[in-house]
Order: structure tokens, then C-alpha cells, then sequence
């Protein structure tokens, strides 16, 4: 069921789709221009959107901010813009093709005028491009800011988010559809997957491809759960037999990460996106620089020399990064010497409270580590966007990176002191095991129930202020209503923190869960409750994102996988560590390091064969996009010969748009 | 200068320029037939070229082969072919295009009806690949051949190929160009480099990016041959001073190798073939099957199933790589016994012939590697034709693989055993200096002038005989007798053992120059040598190859990859050995290899992040490229707008034929 439609201003009735919020003090002049840019013909630099002023609410109040905005557009608009966005959807033949507005007819499940032949999600995507993509004509500022500079070609959105005029941009939830996904994602106790296809239809690929990684990495836990069981319930105190279990953990992390990525690919076909080509990327909304010529558009826009970029990075950024590292290991440092003061302390008046005090250290360390990552955050990202990207996609990456390094530092390096230096295993199983349960508790918590609790508050305040004025119906909020309560909804802030907790938990299964068999155990737990704890939180607590065409976990695979060859060194010292192998060499250790060493080499050089040898797009996916290449060549030769063309074997690069839209080059 | 137009049976004259030799006892049908399919038009599925019997020579004797076809083609066919073949020429811009008939006129040097336009390496290549796809129609065998079975979509040419009807298929040689060519590249004394542009217009990139990287890497050598010399002139005795050279080897070996694919990107950008797509691959001309259908083109043609492949190559051919690899350490030990016997009768009673018995082993031992490397590259090539690779580059990759590996361990593995086991660096360097020294002058010895001088006596020959008859004017053969003469010339086999060359080479340097700083000297002069060897070779001893569109050196990067990670773990044990290392950790060996360990897991760690922040395609043609895909987006546009179609905004995939072709992506 649709929302009910609106009625814009020519009129015709339409469903808003997204919603954008100025501030409540936007200058009229600014807002009319906007609009009328909004509604213009595309001919004339237009969107051609449908726009119209959200009503007041039942209880308008004065702190109400009336410059809410609903943005929808006609059925043929947004089919034609399916088509410059390069949208796959799926082909009579069960193919996934670029969709083209001359050759609808020929899409599964287009009927009629394909009214619903676009899921919302993929109507929203549109409308945020097309609004991305208004730009400025021969305006040089906003209406009513002069300090709101435009220069032709700008995008008109990003400068007024820049300039704080455009507060948000979201698009709007889909009640009804809501709520079946939830009851077949969470709500229902059940046996079965989840449904990909379901969540990606309603939040776009990316999301599901988070949700799809999250249930593979359990399910490829799962044998480790079950070796570590036995290893775990049988040997408790015997932690010294852990070759085995050290050796399949090199195979294991190498394996599945290869095989993620063929089934990465099978579901990013499946969702059309494997082909889908990148935009042109516009410049992230704060980029500045002084007015310069592109060199690839020739279009004048900011420049900033990639020179000064660098000097930011080399010279800041990464003595910064180096220095936090180093603090980290300070505040490592005082945490092994608060705990040999606990120690000694006990051991001189073992009672019940310096029993306790025994737990303090590690207590301190704890909370110290997840406040250490948190304001570190804060700084990768003021420093990050003070490098001035131009495009969102290198902010990503330099940000990923640094808040990577950091966090891997700063959970790990105790680890790898206990294990390597102090070489205390107990001790190292003893702080794993701690490690993992209280972060698992934090996160969780921080990560979904505080939000919902005061997502909760929320909804009952505005249920009690509506049903003072009327009474509701099945309890059905009203629009203007549901649109502010949504609006006030937390921003999700994209899938950054939930990969960068997957990774840090595939780093104490990977790395060192040959002490601790129960880790894994305990990382499938935490997966089985995390689904449920994110699929509530995007559900329930979130403003509904914008839904992201992504072919694949883009950043994160290679992390995984820098991780996988970590794990293939950790491991392959813990063995040499291992009483057992010792046993093998009583005379000289001399020997057992270079066989250790020669043995991680050979693992080391296997890894990198196997990431050769397994194909990382799976054979029927190959042949079939090889099959769609192919065919569009035949049909433009064809054509070429009917139409009697002068040369008369053209091949694949010189095809007309129709079969070139259709043929999807991998 | 062309060569003298021959005339072809329609009565227009044509430059020859591939020659088609069959068998002299090939039926008059098969040839009539043959004939009337590369004459026919292309919309009855001929080749539309030229085609024409080689006259008999003047002395025409017996043993003549009558069967020797010319084939050539008009101006239009050729430029047609050109864009079916999508060859990137360039444009008026300055930037490089795929040709495309329609637009001839803006692409530069582009005059009168376009006779001078294409080079002839580009027609021959144009013809090559008109001949390759001609195809069978409703032909079951070919005429006169019962037992050469054809089906519709066969490949007619490789079908004669693989029957042996066909002896051979090659372009002619064109005598002016290549004197000029000569001239410049290897007969005049000069201080300048190599002219690769020439080399590429008259052999094709393929060939041009060899001398390419030949000359890189000579340079590339020089601070490394600068350093070594003073070490050696004034070190000679003291070897142990090896660790800063060590070191620089380490850096040296991975930024050489990335700063190579960029060069190498702008070279093939600068020819073209950066953004020129592969064709699809026909079978090879040796591969059979079942006929089946093929899953992406659905027609039929032979099938040979992966896993029987898989099979044979792991079940047989690794088996026997791997049995090879044993046979040659075997040889290596008796080597080293042969070895131990002679210095023991030298011991014993040093005189001149026991001192003479010193080298025997030796030279025996460099004898039986090549002897070796010899005999099984016959067998890596007649096994992985029985693998039945359905493609040649397939085929390619195997081949090189199979001999790679065996090569590596055949030259390296005495080297490895004298530096780790036997720790012997005075006879390393001996060996290292011996086997440099001697491999170097048996290849170019066996490789350019051995050949050399039997051309020169059959060239010598082929005078005599016209001389015989007739008076030569200005020493010029006749057409007949000049192409009589590169029939049987030796074939060009392809860069491949000239790449091995270089890579066996590259791996001395960067393994283990450090003990014997002179190596990069001597590679350096081996190099100087080497251009004009092979520029000789490739000028007056062999066939003129058809030319080969690469884009890069293709699986060699990644074989010089894999030696350069060797070398950071090879030098990193080599200043472990070092006695000056040692100096540092007098009590515990344990502690220096730890040590040695972290600095070498710190050192590859770098050279990957290194391989990765360099990019790998420089700033200026990424540009470029983006430039050209953005020009041809708006030119698109533009049109659509003009056109008035239905949608209004249709992006980079929805292009028309004319600015598809035009745009490169990368």
C-alpha cells in the first residue's frame, strides 16, 4: 500500500518519496528559486520533480520547522531516470540489463505503465541523483545569500548543505512494506536465511551486502565453532594442543575470503549491480579550493593542487596517526604495570578486595581502549575532511584506513604482547576471552537499545501530542506527522561502524583463537544477535537510507584480507611457541625459527597462489556476461548489414546504444 | 617506396602483403575453393581481399613450391578492417581514437582517400585478422579433404593450419622501411635511444614494448652498475661489506617494477593500445572436442570439458613439473660431488692439469642446464598442447608458468644451495660471475649470429641463382625470388625467450648482486649487446612477424613481480649471513634471525603498500581517458536533445555507435 498521495502545486496528486528539510529561517527569494529549479523542465537545467510544502502538523507549534519539503516524481519521469542512471533490472530472458526507456516492454515484470515496476528504493535513488545533479546555470549565488557562491555547472543541493541552508535530505519510509520485512527478517523465530533479496529491495545493495557478508562470516565460523567446542569443553587447562587448530585457522581465513568473493559476486549479478558503471562522482559537498579548470570536464570548478593534499597527509595526518599509536602503547604500558601493582598487592594480602582489585586494571583498560577509539574517531575524521578530498570516495578510503590502523593497534597490541612477549598464554586466553564478551555487551548496547530506547520516547511523545487532537485510526500516524517523527529519527550513518566490528571480531577469531577455541563459538553468538540487533536498528531507530548500488564490500575485502595474512604470521608464531614443536627441537632454537619461518613463507606463498587460482567471479557468471556481449555484437552487425552501412564488420566497441546499454562488459 | 604493385585477376593492381604458402601438393579444388572465399564479398561471408598466385621465380626448378599466394586488399577494405578490428589511431586532438570509417576525416594524417593512413604492420594485421575469421558456411569438409571437417562458424584458415594444408601464413617484409629502420636503430653509432616509435610501426607493439622494456631495464641498472663498480675495484677481496647493497637491492627491485608499469602505460597509450579491447578469442588451431554448444556464442563448435583439462594438469603435467624439479636438484648434487671429488685431486697434487680438472665440473654443469632448460621446454610445449587449452592466451600462460619455474630452479638452485646450506660466498660469487658470464655468450651466440650466418648463406644462394639469369639492378631481388627467400627465413617464435632472457638475468641482479656487485655491470653490457643483437635478428634473420596490439608485457610483470619478492627475502637471509650483521649479536643466533625476520615481513609489507600507492597508470593519462569518456557523455547528450528523444539525460551507457567508439574507458 502506498502512502496516501499528495497533491502538488499543477495539481496532479503524487507520492513523496523523499523529503528535504531547510532551516526553519531559509529566506523565501531562496526557497521559491529552489523550487521552481526543482520543478523546471529538464530542457530548461530543470530536475522536473514533483514538489510540494509539507502541511502542519495536527499540533503545529511554534518550534515546528514549516520548510519541509516533499519531493516524488511521475511514474515516466522517474522510469526515464532509472535509464540515466544506469539501472540493471531484469530482462524477459532472466538476464540483468541495463534498463532503457525505448525498450521497457521487454523487462520482467514491467506492466502497464510500470507504475510499480521500480521498487521505492530505487525510486528515491533517482530522485537524490537527479536533485545531485541540478546544477547551477548562470546564477553566481543562492537567492537571499550572497555568500552562497555558484558557478555554472555547480551542484545546487550540495552548496546549500554546504552552507547549512539544506539541513537534510532523506528519503521516507514505506510503512507497509516495513512491516512485512521485519516480521520476515527479525520478528518471526525461525530456522531460515535472511531475506537478502527482501532488505536489498528496500535499502538497496549495499545494506544487503552487509547483511549477506554478516551471515556468510557466521555461517563460515561455524565449522570453527564446532572444533573449538570439543577443543575448548575437553582441554580446558591443556591450551598447549593447539597446532591443529593453528593450522586450519591459515587455511580457513584464506579460503573464505576467496569464496566471499565469488559469492559476492553471484549476489551483486543477481542484484544487476556487477556491471553497473560509477557515475561521474561529483566533488564531495565541503571541497574548496580557488576557481580552476578541470581538466577532464573543462568545466571551471574548485580546484585544489593534489600537491598541498599531500603535504596534509605526510605532514600532519601521519605523524598524528603515529602519535596516537604511540600513545596507545603508553597507555598499554601503564596498564601492564598497573597489573603487575594489582598482582603484587594480592599476592602480599590475598583478601577479598584485592581479589577485586585484581579485575581493575582491566576493567580501566577496557572502557580506556573503547574512549581512546572514540575520540580518535573524531580526530580521523576532522583530519580527514581537513585533507580536502575531492571525491567522497578517497575521503572513504583515507578514513577507513587511518580509523583501521588505529583500532587494529589498539585491541591488539596487548594481545600481541602477551602472547609474544610476555609469552603468558594463559594470561592471553584470559584477556581474549574478557576482550571479546565486555565488547560485545558495550557495542550491542551502545549500538542499538540506547538509540531505540530514545527513538521510543520519541514516537510515544508524538503519539500522545497527535491523539490529544484526534483520535487515531489503527494507530496510524498522519503524514505530515510521520514525516516530522521520521525526520527527527537518527541518521544512519552508513555501514562503516558495523564492518569495522566484523573485523575487528574476525581479527580475535583469526588471530589468535587457537588459544582460546571458545572465540569462535562466541563470535557466532555475537554474529546471530547482531543480525537481529541491525536488522532492529534499521527497521526501528534509523531514518531509512538512501539506497546504494554497490557491486561489492569495496574497502573492507582488502582489509579482511590484509588481516588474513596477519593471521597467517600470528599463527605460524603462536605454533612456534607451542611446547609441542618445541619438544621437537630440545637443543636449538635456532632450528625451530627457521623451520617456523620457512613453513610461513611456504603458507604465506600458497595464499597468494590460491587467491591466483580461484576465480573471484564464479564460471556460469563469466559465460554469461560473455554471452551478453556477444549477442549485442550480433545484433549490431545486423543491424549494420540492413541498414547497409559502409564498413561492414564492425565490431564491439562500435555499436549503436541500444545493444551497447544491453551488453554489460565485465 | 611500396613494392611493384602485382595485378589480381579482376585486373586492379594490389600491394602484396601477406603471403599464404600451402602445401605444393594441395588439391585444385581445395585451392580454387579457398580462393573464391577470400575473394567473395563480405555479405556472402567472404573476406573481400585480394588475392594472387606468386609468379615462378626465374629459375624455376622442381622443387619450387607452386602453392604461394599474395594477398592484399583496396584502400576502403583496409580502413573498414580497421574498424572492425577497432585500431586506435590518432585523432585530430591529439588524443587517441578508435577508428571509425564515418569520422576518417578527423583523424590526423588522414589525406586524400587515406593510401598512406594505416602502416603496412597494421594492414598485415588487418588481413591477418580477416583471413582468421573467415568462416566455414555450410561446408561439411574442406573440397578434396574429406578428413578436414568443417562446421558453420569454423575458422577456414586454422582449419588448414591444424590439416597442415597450410604450411604457413606471413606478411612481407617491406624492404625500404626496413633499411631506414636498420639505419636508425642498431647500424649508426650513437648515443640515443632506441626508435621505439619506428620499431612499433613496422613490428607492432608487442614487439616495441620488448625493446621497451629492454632499454628501461638497462637504464634501470645503471645507479645499481654505478655503486657496484667502486665496491668491486676496491672491495674485491672483502665480501662481507654487502649489507648497503643489500638494501639499496631491496628498494631498487620494487620501485623499478612499478615505475615500468607506468612507463609502459604511457607507451601504450601513446600507440593506442591501452583502451583497445581484445577480440574475442578464436579456438586455438591444435584444439579439438566433441562438437557441443558453446555457452556463450550457442553455436556449435568442439567442447572439451574444464575438469578433463584439469585433469591432465594436475594429475600429469604437475607431476612431471615436479619430477623435472627433482631431476635437476639430482643433477645439481652430483654437481656439487663432482665438485668436492675435483678439489680433492687437486689437494692431493696440485699440478697444472689437476688445476685445469678444477673447472671441469663446472663447465659440464653450465652445459647440462642448458641442455636441460632445452629438452624440457620441448616437453612443457608438447604437454601443454595435450592439455588441449581451448585458448591461445590460455595456452600462453601455461607454457609460461611450466618453463618459468623450471628455469628459475634449474639456473637458481646451485646458487640458493652454495649461499644457504654451504654458506660459501667466495664460490657464490664465482659461480654467480661464471654462469653470468657464459650463459651470456652461448645465447648470444645461439641466438643471434648462429642464425645469422645460415640466412647469410641461403641469401647468398638465392643471389647466385638470379644472378644466374639475369642482372640484378641495384642488388634488389624480384618479387618472386624475394619472397621465395622469407619462406625461408627462420620464424619469429614471439618475444617469449627473450623475455626469459631478461628475467633470468633480472633475477642474478636482484638476488644476488650484492655478493657480486659487478653482476649489474655485466647485465648492463650484456644488455647494450643484446639490443643490437635482437634488433639484427629481428631485421635481417627472421620472417617479419605479424604485429601483436599489447597493451603491456602481460604475465612477465607479474613473473618479475614474483622474482622481485624473492630478492627482498633472498637479500634480507644474505645480510643475515653477512658477517658483519653477525658482529652484532656475538651470543645469540636466535636473536639476529628474529631480527632479520621483522625487517623482512617490515620490508615486504612496504613493497605492498608501496605497489599500491603508486598508481599504476600515470595522473595525466587518467585524465585523458576521463576527458574523452566525459566528451563523448556530453556529445551524446547534446545529440539526444537535438533529436528530441524520450528521455532526456541517458549517460555514459546509453551512447550511440559514432561516441561509443570514440570513448575509452578504463
Amino acid at each position: 500500500m502506498l502512502r496516501e498521495p499528495s497533491v502538488d502545486s499543477s495539481g496532479s496528486r503524487f507520492t513523496p518519496l523523499v523529503v528535504l528539510e531547510l532551516t526553519s529561517d531559509a529566506k523565501e527569494e531562496a526557497i521559491a528559486w529552489l523550487l521552481s529549479r526543482i520543478r523546471d523542465r529538464e530542457q530548461n537545467g530543470g530536475a522536473e520533480l514533483l514538489v510540494e510544502q509539507l502541511g502542519p502538523g495536527v499540533g503545529a507549534e511554534e518550534k515546528e520547522n514549516p520548510n519541509m519539503f516533499l519531493v516524488g516524481a511521475s511514474v515516466q519521469r522517474l522510469l526515464c531516470g532509472a535509464e540515466s542512471l544506469g539501472l540493471f533490472k531484469e530482462y524477459n530472458d532472466g538476464s540483468m540489463r541495463a534498463f532503457t526507456y525505448a525498450n521497457k516492454h521487454n523487462f520482467k515484470d514491467f506492466t502497464g505503465d510500470g507504475d510499480s515496476f521500480l521498487s521505492t528504493a530505487e525510486c528515491q535513488c533517482i530522485i537524490k541523483h537527479e536533485l545531485d545533479t541540478l546544477r547551477a546555470r548562470d546564477e553566481t549565488h543562492v537567492p537571499g545569500y550572497a555568500q552562497a557562491k555558484l558557478y555554472p555547472g555547480k551542484s545546487i543541493i550540495r552548496r546549500l548543505l554546504s552552507k547549512g541552508i539544506l539541513i537534510q535530505m532523506f528519503p521516507l519510509h514505506e510503512k507497509e512494506e516495513l512491516k512485512r520485512l521485519c516480521f520476515s527478517w527479525y520478528k518471526k523465530v525461525k530456522l531460515s536465511l535472511q531475506p537478502l533479496d527482501d532488505i536489498r529491495h528496500y535499502y538497496g545493495e549495499g545494506q544487503a551486502l552487509y547483511f549477506g557478508f554478516l551471515e556468510y562470516f557466521t555461517f563460515a565460523l561455524l565449522p570453527m565453532a564446532l572444533i573449538g567446542l570439543p577443543y575448548y569443553l575437553f582441554d580446558w587447562e591443556n591450551y598447549d594442543k593447539y597446532i591443529v587448530f593453528a593450522v586450519f585457522n591459515v587455511i580457513w581465513c584464506t579460503v573464505i575470503l576467496e569464496l566471499w568473493k565469488r559469492h559476492s559476486a553471484s549476489l551483486a549479478y543477481r542484484w544487476g549491480t556487477l556491471c553497473m558503471k560509477k557515475a561521474f562522482e561529483e566533488p564531495r559537498p565541503g571541497f574548496h579550493g580557488v576557481l580552476g579548470f578541470n581538466p577532464v570536464t573543462g568545466r571551471e570548478e574548485p580546484i585544489y593542487p593534489t600537491s598541498k593534499r599531500h603535504l596534509r597527509i605526510y605532514l600532519v595526518s601521519l605523524p598524528f596517526v603515529l602519535v596516537c599509536l604511540y600513545l596507545s602503547l603508553y597507555v598499554m604500558m601503564i596498564y601492564f604495570q598497573m597489573e603487575g601493582w594489582a598482582l603484587s598487592v594480592y599476592d602480599e594480602d590475598p583478601t577479598f578486595w584485592t581479589e577485586i582489585l585484581l579485575f581493575i586494571p582491566s576493567v580501566i583498560y577496557a572502557v580506556v581502549i573503547e574512549a581512546m577509539n572514540l575520540i580518535y574517531r573524531y580526530a580521523a575524521e576532522f583530519l580527514t575532511n581537513w585533507e580536502n578530498h575531492r571525491l567522497e570516495s578517497s575521503y572513504q578510503n583515507h578514513l577507513v584506513l587511518k580509523v583501521l590502523v588505529f583500532n587494529f593497534f589498539n585491541c591488539f597490541a596487548s594481545l600481541f604482547y602477551i602472547a609474544f612477549v610476555m609469552q603468558d598464554m594463559a594470561l592471553l586466553r584470559h584477556s581474549l576471552a574478557t576482550l571479546l564478551i565486555t565488547s560485545q555487551i558495550l557495542n550491542q548496547f551502545m549500538e542499538a537499545f540506547l538509540p531505540y530506547w530514545l527513538q521510543r520516547r520519541r514516537n510515544k511523545k508524538m503519539i500522545r501530542k497527535v491523539q490529544k487532537r484526534r483520535i487515531l485510526e489503527g494507530k496510524e500516524l498522519p503524514l505530515p506527522e510521520q514525516v516530522r517523527l521520521e525526520a527527527d529519527m537518527s541518521t544512519y550513518l552508513g555501514t562503516f561502524d558495523d564492518y569495522l566490528e566484523l573485523f575487528l571480531l574476525f581479527g580475535y577469531v583469526s588471530l589468535f583463537s587457537c588459544v582460546f577455541p571458545l572465540a569462535a563459538v562466541l563470535v557466532v553468538l555475537n554474529n546471530i544477535t547482531e543480525v537481529y540487533s541491525d536488522a532492529f536498528k534499521m527497521c526501528q531507530v534509523f531514518k531509512r537510507p538512501f539506497s546504494d548500488p554497490a557491486a561489492n564490500i569495496g574497502v573492507w575485502q582488502l582489509a579482511f584480507e590484509a588481516m588474513s595474512v596477519i593471521a597467517v604470521v600470528t599463527n605460524c608464531a603462536l605454533i612456534g611457541l607451542s611446547p609441542q614443536v618445541r619438544a621437537y627441537f630440545p637443543e636449538s632454537d635456532t632450528q625451530l625459527i627457521l623451520w617456523i619461518v620457512a613453513i610461513e613463507h611456504g603458507l604465506l606463498a600458497f595464499k597468494f597462489i590460491l587467491t591466483f587460482l580461484i576465480p573471484d567471479v564464479p564460471k556460469y557468471i563469466q559465460n554469461e556476461l560473455a554471452r551478453l556481449e556477444f549477442e549485442s555484437l550480433e545484433a549490431f552487425k545486423k543491424k549494420k548489414q540492413l541498414h547497409g552501412g559502409k564498413c561492414w564488420k564492425p565490431r564491439s566497441s562500435a555499436r549503436s546504444s541500444e545493444e551497447d546499454r544491453s551488453a554489460c562488459r565485465y
